[in-house]
């Protein structure tokens, strides 16, 4: 299976100042319901940060879908429930930096 | 094995302005050569931005190691050979983030 074509979006996430964490885990909560709604989204993970080296640049939350192809995500991009998690998120967003790219062995 | 503790190290570049593509694929070849020398790298995967949302934030590079333990990492880290690659990358970094995260599903 390690030979499948996959694609990988990777979203990373600060939170403004002020945001409760009442806040942060409703939009936590939002985007994992996600994933049951999809099934473009092969896979869903996420993770808060733990690193060590000093450059998280303040990224605090990292998102990481797969999808089988472009078709998939862009499936996914403009649906109502992913653009519903965006405009969720979006007033509360310090920085964002998404990246999506094929994934290479 | 989906419950396994899974330690996500995320590492996205954007190279300054004239590094050239052969400068880059020194870079990409000695990452990838990192992933034989460690067996405490349980996986390596990266890819190049192809993402549509307008949001890379001039990222081009992406680059997803997995340790098993917060040790695992700490071994990697300050390793020689992990030295080595940065030195090689630093002067031919515009921006940088490193975000790790304990995977969550």
């Amino acid at each position: 299976m390690s030979e499948e074509q996959v694609l990988r979006h990777v979203v990373l996430l600060q939170f403004k100042e002020g945001t409760s964490e009442e806040e942060i885990r409703e939009i936590e909560e939002v985007f994992l319901a996600l994933k049951g709604k999809f099934e473009e989204i092969q896979a869903f993970e996420w993770g808060t940060d733990v690193s060590v080296e000093g450059l998280s640049q303040g990224y605090t939350h990292c998102y990481l879908l797969t999808f089988a192809s472009e078709a998939d995500r862009d499936a996914y991009l403009p649906h109502p429930d992913h653009v519903a998690l965006a405009d969720l998120v979006t007033p509360h967003v310090e920085k964002v930096v998404v990246v999506d790219y094929w994934r290479r062995l």
